[in-house]
């Protein structure tokens, strides 16, 4: 912490970038952003994992541009005294001078903070471009494997750093986006941008699960960020950890789903309902009549053929036939126009989970739905990534400065 | 719009696609969709052009896959009765046999209308692919020229028929879009589709003009919907057209312009300023002081020199200065990831406006600012369409009826 300290001083005294200095300035002022804590930070976790879904997202990955250590310790510093500006709608302050490019390309001014979470996280490639930092890698910290059926686009998968925006307001999370990534020219550059969108709707979660593009409710029973005791179970990385730098932090994994949804939308309803093993309308597990009924994987009709079949969504996912596992998903929608190939659109879900070992709960989760899930046959993989997110910083530290202490 | 009603019972009668026979079983409860006049309708017009611009949008664009004008028709009666059940946040209804594929993609169950407004046009092309309704085509109704500097997809441009879809929420301006889609199939395939948002506060206009992506504010002199007056004088077509079907409706242009973000912030304060010729953080010209201070495009400095430059884009746009031209501006900003050829953010505005006269507002207009306007230097446009809007339909009938009568 105190070597992060002494680089804020020096890069403010050695001249920096206007952008830079400016966001050192922002940083300096703790008074006015002590509201942010809450914001900014989740405890001792970062904001963005156990926080309430936001209804917009942009999740972007960089590419290391520098093979100094130095360089990125410093952009992180950079990076979280701006993030603490931005989660409370504050713009990077600047000289103001008519002859500097402003500190901050001003598309959020007027807007509200908009519930603004940022989550800072670090690749394999990462440790691949920095071998000075080799010893500080997690054994878990390795490339996802293949899966059957995968079609990865190389471009939007992997990366260096991850950066995970969500706000109620699209432009307020692109704003911070792209303000980061300016932040970092010359230590890091843009790989992969994606936009998403969840539910829309003023009131919130009283309206009840969101409906992914399959229309069907999607997280009933997904964890609960809220459920500190099921987190601390299956999120958040423990003593367990060979890298003392990210207790209290956890694995991201990013998976582009695109999904075929002119062939979902001629299945009929049942064959719809038999694929999830739920009811569409309501929600309800086939075995039961509530959105919230426990799912009752023996439950038989009266020719003894299980209500939820074999290859159901819901059967191969379920925790009890998985040893136990749960992730916590965070996904959201996205529609990026029509695929040039095939005239479809190119359209499903970004999925985003957390946990606290990547290999006996998402690799392992995955490899059985790659599989045996009938879903996986209305489904592609398009991307794929792999981020340690470091815990949230202690009080004047910056995110991550741990990994180089 | 007796041929109408009767094509609509002959579809009925004849056991068409389950889709289709559950919109127009939804289209025969007027008593429940009553409701829908206001957001189906505005007065005479089509909604989504005088209506207050919501904060998301879906463009997508079609090209026919028949050669029958009464394949055309038909559509256009099953579109007018899905629109008016989708806009009042209906479902489509089916049969809910769990033998059939359900009616609605079932996406959006459960939100609210988000005030939807679905509004659909006619391009050249759709006139192309219809000799038998060559007769009908507007003089007007001609692909736009190309201009200096454009960068034109031809995949993301022109068209047969677009539909712009705008809600609160943009799950619901997709699910509209993707529906009307999958009820056209056998009639128009999927050509172009853009996602658009806006500033998304849920205060709305009380908190000012909306920024764009430039981080200008956007939109200050713009023509107001509710201004009748100026809505007649700019955007509805009157009695000077050549078609009687299209009195009442208007023109709508649609450009994918990508700002080149990069290069824009790393300009100076005053040369972004001075690009504009306003001051960014007020949005107040050049000339004054507040933002909606008149524009004096005589203003001096002591110097004797123009306050607004005479290359800024306000200038240069100005209605004093082009014939007093305006038109009504309803873009959207777009944020479509990286480009993988230059590694930078393919993001910018959509821009869709509407006028009376293409040639003589939007092409007159745009002619002038690709060759003077200094903000063309940090933009590229991308698509380019342009469609003829019908007026809304007369109660019973179809968007579009009159094309056909």
């Amino acid at each position: 912490m105190s070597r992060s300290l002494s680089r804020r001083s020096m890069l403010a005294a050695s001249g920096a970038a206007a952008a830079g200095a400016a966001v050192l300035a922002t940083a300096s002022l703790p008074q006015s952003l002590a509201a942010a804590a809450r914001s900014f930070t989740d405890g001792a976790h970062q904001a963005g994992i156990a926080t309430a879904v936001q209804d917009h997202l942009v999740f972007a990955t960089f590419d290391l541009t520098t093979n100094s250590p130095a360089d990125l310790e410093r952009l992180l510093v950079t990076w979280t005294g701006a993030i603490k500006a931005l989660v409370v709608g504050q713009a990077l302050a600047g000289s103001g001078v008519l002859e500097a490019p402003p500190a901050d390309t001003g598309e959020a001014a007027g807007s509200p903070a908009a519930g603004l979470t940022v989550t800072v996280g670090f690749g394999p490639a990462l440790f691949e471009a920095l071998p000075a930092l080799q010893a500080r890698r997690p054994a878990l910290l390795q490339e996802l494997p293949s899966f059957p059926g995968d079609q990865l686009d190389p471009g939007r998968s992997g990366g260096a750093i991850c950066l995970q925006a969500c706000a109620q307001d699209p432009i307020v999370a692109f704003h911070a986006v792209r303000n980061l990534a300016r932040l970092g020219l010359g230590t890091v550059a843009l790989r992969a941008f994606q936009v998403g969108t969840g539910r829309t709707t003023a009131s919130g979660r009283s309206e009840g699960t969101p409906r992914n593009l399959l229309g069907f409710k999607d997280g009933t029973n997904n964890l609960v960020g809220s459920d500190q005791k099921a987190m601390d179970r299956y999120v958040w990385v423990g003593d367990e950890t060979d890298q003392a730098w990210l207790r209290g932090g956890t694995y991201l994994v990013a998976r582009r789903i695109r999904t075929h949804l002119e062939v979902w939308s001629s299945l009929s309803l049942d064959a719809q309902q038999q694929v999830i093993g739920r009811f569409r309308a309501s929600g309800a597990p086939l075995s039961g009549r509530h959105e919230h009924d426990a799912v009752n994987l023996d439950a038989v009709n009266n020719l003894a053929q299980p209500l939820i079949a074999p290859s159901a969504h819901i059967r191969v996912a379920a925790p009890s036939l998985n040893g136990g596992t749960k992730i916590l998903r965070r996904g959201y929608n996205f529609t990026d126009g029509v695929d040039p190939k095939t005239g479809e659109l190119d359209a499903g879900l970004f999925f985003i989970c957390f946990q606290k070992n990547p290999t006996t709960q998402f690799v392992a989760l995955q490899a059985r739905l790659a599989a045996n899930d009938a879903l996986s046959n209305y489904t592609t993989h398009t991307s794929s990534a792999l981020f340690a997110i470091p815990p949230a910083p202690t009080p004047g530290s910056a995110i991550g400065a741990a990994l180089f202490s």
